[in-house]
């Protein structure tokens, strides 16, 4: 075992903070260090509950994070923060991840909070979350939180890495339709409408009809309690959405589920990343992208069939190295 | 040129059926001359309108295709139906595809109707499915229907080779919400309520749900009237239906959306066909064979990151013939 894993399983938050910078760096030799350091480090991992949590920008995020956070602290928890930011990729710049807006938890030291990776695709900046999110439970953090905004794909890759999926609503009508029809109301395992406090009427209508359209979806066929209204502003109602968490996960650990999603998760993250994988080396395959063009605009044009043309790249990628 | 091909340009429905038997093939050979023919014959495709449809055992498909299809003859059109069946994977039966039940056109010589290749996976079959769509052109049909049952992937797949996608549906409430669930809905450009003489009251209220149903999907803001009553049995309500299918297909060609659909669809189609056989590569690789199965037990287990398996098992591939 390196000194870094030592330092890192003993508790230092420098030696994680380090390490997740290895598993960021794109060069080779760092990954075979990091492959290394995440491999030995595989035994201890696996102890936290995972929790993804996401919302349109304004719904209050990092205000809900730190309470939850504050509150976990207190109940003798050490909390992990993490961040997949999908504008990173584009423009290098954070609309997430910003420390200071968690500013009690930021400053407690039994508490860790990584912004996302700066650049990279979706893909990537999710593969290293993932591994972050390992370093993170071998550091012994308990509760492990994965915070995206709604935007883009990102939900699904949150949803694919976490035990638990928390959907943070405003209390208007309009906001759950639209989550409803992005499909990532299915996602989530827990709604929970924010800033209840602003307007309660409004809150107790939006849970209402969130309620029943859940009930539409095959994923939410049990009788649990799935939305809950919380001020975090205020911290209220932190306290039942942390037993909601926890029933749930009692539940599912009784039936073998909570278990059995976890391997389901890791084996479609293994296939997706030998997909991108593959994909990576088929358009960096010298006579495929020589060719890739001409066989595009020729399939575009209609002057060759879609299927011919797979195939004609195919050979080519395995004809040649 | 071919004589095989010549002779199914000129009209020969036995030389048609013959090249559709040679697509489907799965001898090297038999794919090198079905290659060579589609690429001869791609100038002569295009022309159809590809029309897509699903709907669950018991909507009624083979009575409504009939129905159309003899609509269509009387038309002056000239009508092949093919059929896409997720079962024949699996059975190597077919749920659909059954000759019989479209009586009246399968005996009209201006029709073509084949079933669904026997084998193969739910993609190989659409792809010999899309191939033989672009043979039916070639041979002078000018309406080309792809029929599915509503089970699994199929629509999808339907939906994305066609220029225009209708849902069948009964008129009871409970069979819509179903396919709002599973996301169909978002699919279809027109939905039939069929069988509209058995209760029309029904009929008229699941037609008023749906629409405002479809009013929610971001894919369906345009005010044209997309769900129409059909009973198939008694021919009614074909005539509105085709020119509800034509109004739309004239709006998107003059638009560009149509022309810019099929060369999405044909693009799409490449790339799905290009990762499908990459990861074929991929799993036939013998040095991947060799360490896959121990890979996929150890990320199972947690004992080695996905993403790290996933490196591993493409550094094999890449390293090795």
């Amino acid at each position: 075992m390196s000194d870094l894993a030592q330092r890192l399983q003993s508790g230092e938050r420098r030696a994680l903070a380090k390490a997740i910078t290895l598993i960021e760096s794109t060069r080779a030799d760092h990954r075979e260090q990091a492959d290394a350091l995440l491999t030995g480090l595989m035994p201890a991992t696996g102890h936290a509950l995972r929790l993804g949590i996401s919302g349109v920008p304004g719904v209050g995020k990092s205000t809900f994070i730190e309470a939850l956070g504050v509150f976990l602290l207190a109940q003798g928890h050490r909390v992990a923060v993490l961040t997949i930011d999908p504008s990173s990729s584009v423009s290098g710049g954070a609309i997430l991840g910003d420390k200071t807006r968690m500013e009690r938890l930021s400053m407690d030291t039994r508490a860790f909070i990584r912004p996302s990776p700066s650049s990279g695709t979706l893909g990537g900046v999710a593969e290293k979350t993932r591994e972050a999110m390992l370093l993170c439970e071998a550091a012994g953090y308990d509760v492990v939180i994965v915070e995206t905004v709604g935007v883009g794909q990102s939900e699904t890759a949150v949803a694919g890495m976490t035990d638990l999926y928390v959907l943070l609503q405003l209390p208007n009508a309009g906001d759950d339709l639209q989550a409803i029809k992005k499909g990532v109301m299915e996602l989530a395992d827990l709604v929970v409408i924010n800033k209840a406090d602003l307007d309660a009427a409004a809150a107790t209508r939006a849970q209402a009809q969130i309620t029943s359209a859940l009930r539409l979806l095959p994923t939410h066929a049990q009788t649990v309690q799935r939305v809950l209204q919380v001020s975090a502003l205020k911290a209220d109602g932190i306290a039942p959405l942390w037993a909601a968490v926890t029933a749930l996960r009692d539940d599912r650990e009784a039936s073998g589920a909570w278990a059995a999603k976890r391997r389901e998760q890791a084996l479609a993250w293994m296939w997706e990343r030998i997909q991108a994988g593959l994909r990576q080396a088929f358009t960096a395959h010298p006579a495929v992208q020589t060719a890739l063009a001409t066989s595009t605009t020729a399939v575009r044009e209609g002057r060759i069939p879609a299927s011919t043309a797979a195939r004609q790249l195919l050979a080519l990628f395995r004809s040649t190295p």
